[in-house]
């Protein structure tokens, strides 16, 4: 184990600086995800010879942009054509980029790739619960769920300090600055401590010019017990987990810019349409026997290392000469069923009717599990509106519909929520990731056994070839997972191929 | 009191919707800022012969953007030349739309003015405390103190919960609920309900590739006796009141390009460089006094109407003939010292070295109030941080010193916070609102006798006289108080030019 492994990968921002040289020796790179374009990147920096082998006609692996003219066909569907008016899309991979993820972000910087704000908290935005008791069925804000059960937990927090209920958990001095901070933090009445609203959660009316009611009208709290009844958390937190924040960044444009700008600087470097069919080993080196996905023709690589970054769940469906450990290791993971539907709308509702700019609708709708709307175009005529954004069971079933059926799906699910949904929508795109060929799915989805017996063999290769993805990192289902990886395991690679 | 005045105003999201023409009828408009602008652009639109008098060079009033060639000289002080780099600036007037105010993202949308998100609010930035108490003089972030005061609040309430203290409060049914809902929302321990850390106060040792400790390190929460004695609500609080949210909007390249979308349209309905001396009128109309700030020379301009949006600290210096009852209003009401600076950084250290994009740093340092890092330009190599925002004394204080000095000022109390501050920093502009002429002062600030007495008398104006500006509003200091104004002014001239 190597000081990498010991964590201090997960603190760097940048690739490893690694010495020596690669001079006069080849590498062969199995997938032009984020994964094999980083690893080829710096690889090439340091003189090896880098051929990575994609299989579909363009590099990005997973992170992919759905516009105008992009085609898509599902095992055993229907083919998709997008058919977004130009300057609409919809990233139906990876679409968001944290803060916390500077291996990302390192390469939009050194690329030049402009980002701009992934608005991915908001406040504003809709919160609808079909089972959410008393509150059922109703479009509440985000900023009144959070104002108001802060205030209430703030009175009922304040008056037992008050009334002495506390005295055995807190001193008298510090009872004295938590009804202070209670009183801020929930906008509780002077004297009497009670909650009654706040601007925070919204106006009835909001302020403006002219005389009464200029100030605004305040509105009124949702009741304790309905907030409590309705389970309110089951959809909204009002404290984001890692890596989550209010605002994320995506690249203008697409997320596709960043692994069209790897493509750009790698050249020819890329062999496109070449599947993977058959990887053999040697002490002499690899052997990558090839299909030609255009011409159907029949082709050998040859290389002194590979580093593949196929997802596991293509690399255990390839002949391999792996040893029947190594083997069972690529089996030991599953693979997360996930799907996502675009929609285009022709009118911008959730901004002009609702005042909603970006963000995620949070919903107990099955199937559903968030309306996401568009941080770009902002007051723009059109949009595109991510119907749905689901997992597991609900993925598995919604991919089972047609494409047409799909759209429906999402349909009758959004006209709930805003009345002008169906009748804005124009068209829309659609993917399960489970069901796309070279990909089998959306992430790696670890379990604890698997993490602990499948993983630290994995990340140790076998013989020349490594392995690199998200699938091998701590942060699957992120673009950042498939760069760390690949940088870890390019500084496994040259340290084997320097001994 | 007409409907607008009843609150309807509040709610309109366009202008009024006035029927009938103004043809033949001339209205002076004093002023090209917002309320200015908005209304000559809606008063033409109904026939009115409009021309706005403005006595700067160019149209926004105190919306300004100072970029590279923009100068400003402060009644009694030196001229600045700002010097930032090409496509740097500071809105050094207003720089953030809410999504409230749907008057001003209406203009932005009627002439399709690019829209990018201002980041204001960052979990990520900084909070600095000098009199913080056991927390003095500590970088924490926003996500520390907000998860953790969660965390320790939610863990008392639910240890009383279940110790049956509340048992007088609450339902056993809703003390149930309540736990469910403090369990997740503190992020508490399952049978101890106890708050040990969250992941969204940030990892000690984010995760990434790699092995151990590749999940992720957590890191320590703060204790509540500190959080506590730090009295971190006084700059902190996890529910921002209206009009403020974590995402709101700038123009792509600076406010001004609102105003500037106006003057475009307006042409030369707008006169510049004519300065108001004075204002009589008459039972056949208004005459305005002119100085022509650039020949000197003296004019006068006549009109059926008058609608002046001058501030009322500069109107109430102006000859008039106004009754004593209404230039009493005019004195009424104190306007707002108000103090900003925009440091030209060499290096964006806040997100090279602390991952902090956009935002605010929350301090309690004396003059300082807030340090704001740019939401545009990310990633690039050089980004303009407001350094100061500050008001009444703190604003005065500061105002008095030199350019230089202020400077000085701003990076002595940056270097606290940030140990590049100094190195990174190129150059600076600055304002003091209560010092520049045609604005003397930032906004209106009524209190509530001026609001009870004057504030009715001023919005009802004197004969052909209308005022209008965000301070005939409740949402003083805001670009949407001007429109809003604009709006409902014109409804009250429009009707009585047509009695």
């Amino acid at each position: 184990m190597n000081a990498w492994g010991m964590g201090i990968a997960s603190k760097v921002t940048a690739p490893p600086p690694l010495t020596g040289s690669g001079k006069g020796k080849k590498v062969a790179i199995l997938g032009a995800g984020l994964a094999g374009l980083s690893a080829a990147y710096e690889l090439r920096k340091l003189g090896y010879r880098v051929q990575v082998l994609e299989a579909r006609p363009y590099a990005g692996g997973r992170c992919q942009t759905a516009r105008r003219g992009f085609r898509l066909r599902e095992l055993g569907g229907e083919e998709q054509l997008c058919r977004f008016d130009r300057g609409h899309y919809i990233n139906h991979g990876p679409w968001r980029i944290p803060l916390d993820h500077q291996s990302t972000l390192h390469y939009a910087r050194e690329f030049a790739v402009p980002l701009e704000v992934m608005v991915n908290e908001n406040d504003h935005a809709w919160v609808y619960l079909e089972e959410g008791g008393p509150l059922s069925k109703r479009r509440l804000r985000g900023a009144q769920i959070k104002a108001d059960m802060r205030g209430h937990v703030a009175e009922l927090l304040a008056k037992s300090v008050q009334s002495r209920q506390l005295d055995v958990r807190l001193s008298s001095e510090d009872q004295m600055l938590l009804l202070d901070y209670l009183a801020r933090e929930g906008a509780l009445g002077v004297g009497d401590l009670a909650y009654k609203g706040r601007s925070g959660r919204g106006f009835a009316t909001n302020p403006g010019a002219g005389l009464v009611p200029g100030a605004g009208t305040p509105s009124d709290p949702l009741a304790f017990g309905d907030l409590l009844a309705a389970r309110v958390g089951k959809v909204y937190s009002a404290v984001q987990e890692f890596p989550m924040h209010a605002t994320m960044f995506q690249p203008v444009g697409g997320m596709d810019r960043i692994p069209q700008a790897f493509a750009a600087r790698l050249g020819d470097t890329i062999r496109y349409g070449a599947e993977v069919r058959r990887i053999r080993q040697d002490a002499a080196g690899v052997t990558i026997d090839l299909h030609d996905t255009a011409s159907g023709q029949a082709s050998s690589v040859k290389a002194d290392y590979c580093l593949c970054t196929l997802p596991l769940s293509v690399l255990r469906m390839i002949d391999t000469d792996f040893s029947p450990g190594f083997k069972a290791a690529l089996k030991a993971v599953p693979y997360a069923p996930v799907g996502k539907i675009g929609l285009q709308m022709g009118r911008r509702f959730w901004e002009e009717d609702d005042h909603i700019y970006g963000g995620h609708v949070l919903t107990d709708l099955k199937g559903i599990n968030t309306i996401s709307l568009p941080s770009n175009g902002w007051q723009q005529r059109k949009g595109v509106v991510l119907g749905y954004y689901n997992y597991a069971l609900d993925a598995i079933e919604v991919s089972a519909l047609s494409t047409a059926q799909r759209t429906e799906f999402a349909l009758a699910a959004g006209e709930k929520i805003f009345p002008a949904y169906r009748s804005a929508y124009e068209n829309a795109f659609s993917v399960a990731w489970h069901r796309v060929q070279y990909s089998l799915g959306g992430w790696a989805e670890w379990n604890d056994a698997a993490r602990r017996d499948a993983y630290p063999l994995l990340l140790e290769g076998e013989g020349r070839v490594q392995l690199a993805g998200e699938h091998l990192s701590y942060l699957t289902g992120w673009q950042a997972g498939a760069i760390e990886s690949a940088w870890q395991q390019i500084e496994r690679l040259h340290r084997r191929a320097s001994a």
